[in-house]
């Protein structure tokens, strides 16, 4: 199989070790990543962001292939055991594929409002298990103890560090793909570094000192730092200017909106069309499950929102129109204003002045908090010299050094447009 | 209003005669076209082809602004009432940004299912021109005349001509966008050309000898010819490769006949789930109105055909059920098979193999005829040189002569993919 | 070693078969070529043109360890002694980086000037293979017939033609490389084609019916039409463009023009500065030996025509001043005046005029051919198709059908800029 | 004018405030940057780095234009004796041009060899002032107070600091097209930032509060960060990776030890091949003249080194010969040996090395200094909010707060390659 990807030009899967590839692609519910944008509605902010979690899923898996690669170039020192042999080939592209297969509509947005806020790793760990899925019936064809492997893997579990690491650490194959990708559709330069110099500068850590057992991947002290610290840079620029853009948070704010006032009027009895048998689920406390879970994409909750702008209910309607004609809620970032008035003081506020102008509080006013941290403290990427010195990357790079486990965060109002000029003197104020 | 486009970076309507752009945008016709994809079903071939007609109408009216800033540079032979005024840069900017205000999902196809075939032109007139719409409302706020001389201009009508074929013509804004912007998300090269060098390669062609009253655009004979070859060749080049691709058309196949079958079912007084409006009409043969035509995008009509997956048809939900998880048809290009037999007998042994097989002849076998030009002959776009000669770009260009009139077809014979081993000896004996 | 390449990105010679390459790239000769850049002159039409025959040695052998790396994909059908084992691997990496080692300054202007023509090509076997040459005491450590079989593959002889045209065929490496350097070094885009997409594309063709012993290289009917339709309109393009420009055909000129100046004066038994060995040789029509054909380089000549600006010989000092300070000679191109005059008459009017105006006709006007076929028809690359079936390039492309064979030549006078006025009307006349 | 640059595409000087370029591209000191490489000795790591400070000059000069469009975008606010005239406008680009056309051959190299270290900038000030120069010829042409504005500009003085800056600043046209043309010739993609965006971030700081009298540029708080962080720190990657790279400073060292050499040489009276002007003055303590000055170019000073080859003293001779074939000194970086041993000692330790192995350990070993600061502290360039308020950078960017004022340096010993196994130990221990 070859594809034309707009990130990786040519990628193929032609390999045995990748034949899995093929086979995962036409399972319902990696299908279903072509209906999951990979950055949900910042769309609203970057027109041309509309890639979805299906072409992201295929270049992971190209990127640990390239990864690989370089992995064999170099495992010579290591003991053959520990080497990644073509089983454990097969094994960490089929995780780099499926890493996100659970994850829902909308970026984390859904997981907030599901009961038990069940976060998408464990959507994602539940498909590769459950029998009744595609993907696991790809998987464990000829192979039982494959699904459990690969959805070790996804948790960043692995006899062997490296491994795990490549599929879920601070430089592993996801985010080599997202912001190269992100950066594409998006037209953000800022995600870009140098892939291709990264992976030629990893090493093996073969240090044993620290009672370590097995190989952890490090980066060459000489020829790699700086492409470590463009890597690590660039999410942090990525998070600046499109992860937390205001209008997307907006956006996001409002979808959370909808669908808690939906959830409200059904927990009501209220009737409303296209309600899909998950937010039933949601609504009435019941458990959602796998099946009703793989149901909802992003294309089935825009409709339904759409269905919902002739409700009845004035405010499931006013919001869902507001959506879909991009008339966005406004944003007021906290840390912005003058006066260091603590949140919940300045929601009160926002949430006064709403129902002074008649528009309910609840709905029409939120509170949006986002943070990240770019580069968190991280034991399992070290940096290696020629003369087998081990160092942290805070260590050698002061850029690093200063963003190490900085979080990065926004607080903002989020509110309905016409309260702009009241609101931002009594914020101000 | 600035903008971040991956095609052309900043984006930015800024100028007088550009604000008209930022409140056409915030239309619900125009958000509208957020949910429809500029190359339909292209990305279950090229997975990155997820852009929308949205990012592609934002292309289209930033060109539109760089073209017309060229004319600005060359309009001093001109007279000054048929000079690029502001008011008219405004007029084309808009006319830019609509041009495709009336498509419909998944490309062409729904144009063909319509009762009497209109076309998505026709739609974008009746937008542009019913004062019920939200896009009218904007065009006609002071300028009453408005809304008229853009659907002239999308129809390639206007006193001058150089600005009617800027709108529609060989050399449009609506090409030199989508060449490059299909290129960026497919991945596909090919689609590059040189814009800023051919927007600097253009000249007025001021010959009046034949009678022309007004000036064209013409292509510089020394600095352009490569420019516009690269252009016209570009378009060959994607026609080739993306927009006739056998898994597009197969797909758009499908869609073809689960709608077909849809509307029998609906014809017949069955009942489905998710029906819009305007698949109701057509299916009773009723006409359909704007606002019914309004609300197809591809995310209604994908999430309808996903809701019929469980329909008692038969053969509506087995092909909503393919569609769903990519498992598609399959196609043989009849041009391909050795003998040379014609497409109606091609067809009929087709059907034959599928009845054999048990599958309904009607739906599990087709034919699709794919045919462009992509530089049909145009008298408004020619070559002068310094010493004041003119030619026609095939004169000067010995592969323009070759291109010129050219028709590409593709001829298919589209079935069901198990049918393919009796099916393709069958056609070749 | 691995190495920045602003083409091809990181470009590494860490296996065994390329090992040669770093151990060639310390030999004097092709260190020599740093000194020469790929395009000569160009540089006075495209200031970005500066880079050297260096840089495409490393991007040519670069670009053979790419086609090799597919080759071993597809040589399963191939009988074991027809495969391109490591050591046919290393030949043809040697004589991809080697095969412009013997190449002049200032393109191929130099060979002409030789006594009997001697070309480019006839200097490189005798690099190759004379002992005294780093590069042969290189090559022949340890297999004394590797010099030998790299001049033959240099030449497009091996007994495998697949390997022979990868080094020397329509598409070979130098091709595959230049194009892309070219457009890199220019900023003219149309030199790009779809390289990664147009290995993937080759196949081995099978056929032994034409009574071929060994398989040679070919397209894929399905799949590589358009990779290889671009590749071949980019050269195309380049020559148009770039190529043949006529700025640097004026300062080619003018160089021509000054070495014949100083030959002539040199022969006469004048004394100049900086006279380089072989400019003596030349002069007295002496054999130009290998070394002192090898201190030839354009910072050599350069200079030394530099240093002629203040020549007793008016002449000399006056092209040799006009060039340092870009004062070009200006052109007209035969094929584009009105009326077909030959051209031995043009060149006489010509002259004629410079004499009326008091310059030496013989230095201040000339006649400067270029011609190229930019795809000669090519037995040794044909397009096959998955049935077996096997059709040529021109068969199979219109454009390339239309293209095959055609010559590409431009004619024009070169003349003093202060002869324009009088020029134009007397040649058009 | 048009030209085609690589960096940044269709680059025009069309208008009246540009039409100084072209002329002033015709001046024989302009034409001497072709034979400049922006990098000097780069070529030898990275081998794409042959581009020339002509190109940079042209670029700069297009860059100037670039924001000078900006400034009048956003000049509404400033009194009219403020804004960015037509005059002023046509001194900045100029400027821009111009603003090296003093360098000497292989980047800072020549200065420090010069009597009393003449700066580049000296140079550039006599180019613009000496009336003898057909730069100053073309400048006052007309305008007899032009090449002393254009002097000052290129100081860094005018009354108005935003003009000033913009051509020698933190912020200023020549980083700004410097670092995108490094990294587009090297391969090293770390230059790369958003520039279309950064301009767009420009601001004027009206702030008088501080007695400024005239308004300075600042970046927008809002929309600028992302990008004058993103381009403060591409300066500080292109450091890291190619400017203060090993085997440049290493073949630098190599040319100030050969020149040194040759110097004292002449000092003594011994007689040596192309021996230019400026040399000569140097080794008898002469000043140089200008016009000796700009006789001193990157491929005179190799041409002579060349010829150098053969003399008759053996360290001259021999350093020669191992530059041409670029058997380069090799470095070791104290920074990064265990033992922190200060710079002379170390110089001592290598000194003794060599002379042991007799080496002359004046000429084959040597301390190389770099240090550079990619983001001093800049009063000029602060962080205006659409509120009002004025922030430093450092304030409002923590990545920005940790690298002003920081110094990046490297201190290296550098030291004939054959001294590699006995200098390693010696300086470790």
């Amino acid at each position: 199989m070859i594809l034309r990807d707009p990130v990786h030009g040519l990628v193929s899967f032609e390999t045995e070790e990748s034949s899995i590839v093929p086979r995962l692609l036409g399972t319902r519910e990696v299908q279903r990543l072509r209906r999951i944008r990979q950055l949900g509605l910042t769309s609203f902010a970057f027109p041309g962001a509309e890639h979805t979690r299906f072409s992201h899923a295929v270049g992971a898996a190209h990127v640990m292939q390239l990864l690989l690669a370089r992995l064999r170039q170099i495992d010579q020192p290591l003991p053959f055991w520990q080497r990644p042999t073509s089983e454990r080939g097969r094994d960490a592209i089929a995780a780099a594929l499926l890493h996100d297969v659970g994850h829902g509509p909308f970026s984390h947005l859904f997981e907030a409002v599901l009961p038990g806020h069940v976060r998408h790793e464990v959507w994602t760990t539940r498909i590769l298990l459950d029998p009744s899925s595609d993907v696991h019936r790809e998987l464990a064809k000829g192979d039982a103890g494959l699904p459990q492997r690969v959805a070790d893997l996804v948790c960043g579990k692995h006899d062997l560090p490296y491994l795990a690491s490549a599929v879920s650490g601070t430089f592993d194959v996801d985010r080599c793909d997202y912001l190269l990708r992100d950066a594409h559709a998006t037209g953000v330069i800022y995600g870009d570094y140098d892939l291709p110099w990264l992976l030629r500068s990893l090493r093996f850590d073969l240090d044993r000192s620290a009672g370590a057992e097995a190989p952890k991947l490090a980066v060459d002290g000489i020829k790699g730092i700086t492409a470590i610290e463009s890597f690590l840079l660039a999410r942090l620029f990525m998070f600046q200017q499109v992860y937390f853009h205001k209008s997307t948070r907006a956006a996001e704010t409002m979808i959370r909106l909808i669908l808690k006032r939906a959830f409200e009027l059904l927990a009501n009895g209220a009737r409303l069309p296209m309600v899909l048998p998950a937010m039933d689920a949601v609504a009435h406390g019941r458990e959602v499950s796998l099946d009703e879970y793989l149901k909802l994409d992003d294309q089935e909750l825009l409709v339904a929102m759409r269905s919902w702008e002739d409700a009845d209910d004035h405010v499931l309607g006013d919001l869902c129109r507001r959506l879909s004609k991009r008339a966005l809620f406004k944003t007021i970032e906290l840390g912005n204003v003058e006066s260091d008035r603590p949140e919940q003081e300045a929601l009160d506020i926002a949430r006064e002045v709403a129902s002074r102008r008649g528009l309910d509080p609840n709905y029409y006013v939120a509170l949006d908090r986002a943070s990240d941290t770019p580069f968190p403290r991280d034991k399992n990427l070290v940096v290696v010299f020629p003369d087998g010195r081990r160092k942290s990357l805070a260590e050698v790079s002061f850029l690093l050094g200063r963003l190490e486990g900085q979080t990065l965060s926004r607080t903002r109002i989020v509110y309905a447009a016409e309260l702009r000029e009241e609101l931002g003197p009594a914020l101000s104020s």
